[in-house]
């Protein structure tokens, strides 16, 4: 049995190019606790992640391939992965999960690289990390998590092909949406319809899946569903982050039903001309604050003086998506991120439609040799009312 | 709108029994980055955990009500729950993401507990942890992780509710096996099959859902699925942990296709006796060890001398469930952990079924005042034949 999702050039490809980064920050190793990274290097893959119960590591040394250090439960699955170097324990343990192994990994370090920074965790415990810092007492351990992040922005043509058919099931469940949803459908039971209909299309999961509808537009982007009947007048938002072969895509779309108030339809408008602004300007050479301003541009030109120039509470206007739902880098005004053929980036311009309800924008993008190309099927440009 | 999962005396309780542990540590405040105990103690519920990039932070004081220290993307939806006291930052921030809030809430403390040890992780950048821990210098920082897995091992009635009906939901889509399931059938097309069906059935989601299918049993019980078909003598197992309101089940199901190998059904029937020792044993005084022990013996009696009475490289014959698919305790031979009324546990005895295939079952159960109560749909005595 085989689950790889990828020929092995593809990790090796990886591989190179970290090793090659890593020789510029002259570390000996990269070391790992997380899914996304474990998954980049390796193509490990496994929803056991949900399980809290035991860590897993990875360690990248400056040659040679990467070097696993895991339970005992994952060691059939890894032996499929191309790496040689499997280490072992079983786990739990009464007293050691895994730390003795890491000491004697890294021991013979003087350079560490780990994720230290932006948008990074710790998924081992605290305790754990202290003791194997404590015992590597001689080793220096420093943030890697610009050079993890400029490795993993720009995606490979085979993941940027997972990605792109993501998006099209994703495009063809929301294409759907005039037999999927109705005026006194619950919420819940939107959600419902919504997620059974992405798994229909392909879609292997569908680990997010937020929205709201109210009236003119949704107080909140980030809720889980409540059981309020669709009611004229109100606008529906769905932003799915459904999932092939790990990959996501991120992108939302807006319905009215009933009727549209015309607060709701020049937001929609806006947000459609910010996107379709950072679209044609989207390329090699241009900066992630670049196109944040040219969409802030958009929307600070058509505020309507409700307060919605600023964009809402986000705080950005997209970011990078791939391995996870969301990545580096982010559309916002401080991210000097220069764009490159690669990668791939949502476009998420939200504003305030009336008082407190807000409008969001979404779609994905890859940056090409000399322009963007987008990856979902861009949304309709008015606000549909269904 | 309200996406309240309980009502506010729930969180009433969690708090004052979290206070009085706290005291009895001489503690002045617990610290969370963790949506688990974000949810336990606020019943704020978001998928947006998904997305790494904005830490979430919680803050119980010693007295008076938690304290949400959040991006203001959460703060709508944070204000629907009981806190009174929501401090937000925008985030992603430049230079803070947070930390000088975390600062001036912890600044008074001398003594913070944080999760440090078994199953827990640190849900912030280390580098942000490090400037709080280097800001905060006076206030020692202590392992709360035996206190916050005491409180949550136990649950309430409420709690106890909603996993009940999760597990109902889930025995559902087992039942169905027969139409869902079919020879010929590639591996993956059965696992849509059953997460669709889960779906319709009420789940709210299906975070969770691994498996395998091969001659005589599996080669591991954490795989996504590949394509290859269903075949005769097969054993397909598959364990899923689905959701309602942010509640875990987590059982698994095994069914052979067309025929059954000697070994694959007196496996079955091992594991089964052991799972029904664990059951007659299960109750207030008893300890999770115990409990291993029980199942450890049947397993080990009926050993076939294929080297199977080790349970196979799961390491643990079961742990706790609730809002995550696996929480303490865990039934292996060091948890001393007594059991008491209101636990929600599973049992999850495995072994070797022949040369490299093994077996596993599983069932959810809540420990009541003087035994066990099953909240699974048990499974069929012998291994069913599709």
């Amino acid at each position: 049995m085989s689950t790889a999702d990828f020929p092995q050039s593809e990790f090796e490809a990886r591989l190179e190019r970290a090793q090659k980064a890593m020789a510029g920050q002259n570390l000996d190793a990269l070391f790992f606790t997380t899914e996304a990274e474990m998954r980049y290097f390796t193509g490990y893959r496994t929803l056991f992640w949900e399980s809290p119960t035991r860590p897993w590591f990875l360690i990248v040394p400056k040659a040679g391939k990467p070097i696993a250090i895991i339970p005992e439960i994952g060691a059939a699955l890894m032996g499929e992965t191309w790496l040689d170097d499997i280490r072992t324990w079983l786990s739990p343990a009464e007293t050691d999960d895994g730390v003795q192994l890491l000491i004697d990994a890294l021991g013979a370090c003087s350079n560490v690289g780990m994720l230290m920074g932006r948008e990074s965790n710790l998924r081992m415990p605290l305790l754990d990390y202290q003791r194997l810092r404590a015992a590597l007492g001689a080793t220096a351990f420093e943030d890697a998590t610009p050079l993890m992040q400029a490795l993993r922005m720009v995606k490979s043509d085979a993941e940027i092909e997972i990605i792109t058919k993501i998006c099209q099931i994703a495009g063809k469940s929301f294409a759907s949406a005039g037999t999927l949803f109705h005026l006194g459908q619950p919420l819940n039971e939107v959600f419902r319809a919504f997620r059974i209909d992405l798994l229909q299309q392909g879609a292997e999961n569908v680990p997010y899946l937020v929205g709201g509808a109210d009236t003119d537009g949704y107080t909140d982007v980030i809720s889980p569903p409540n059981n309020k009947p669709l009611a004229a007048g109100d606008v529906l938002m769905l932003d799915t982050g459904a999932t092939l072969q790990g990959y996501f895509c991120d992108f939302d779309r807006n319905f009215a039903f009933g009727h549209a108030s015309d607060a709701a339809k020049y937001a929609y408008q806006t947000l459609y001309r910010a996107t379709d602004a950072a679209l044609a300007t989207a390329r090699p050479g241009i900066t992630c604050k670049d196109l944040h301003s040219v969409m802030q541009a958009v929307i600070a030109q058509q505020g309507n003086g409700e307060g919605n120039e600023g964009g809402g509470d986000v705080g950005r206007y997209g970011h990078g998506l791939g391995l996870q739902l969301t990545e580096a880098p982010s559309l916002i005004s401080f991210d000097e991120t220069i764009l490159k053929p690669g990668m791939v980036i949502t476009l998420e311009p939200s504003m305030t439609v009336i008082g407190d309800k807000i409008m969001v924008h979404e779609e994905n993008m890859v940056i090409r040799d000399d322009s963007a190309e987008l990856l979902t099927p861009r949304a309709a440009p008015e606000l549909p009312i269904l």
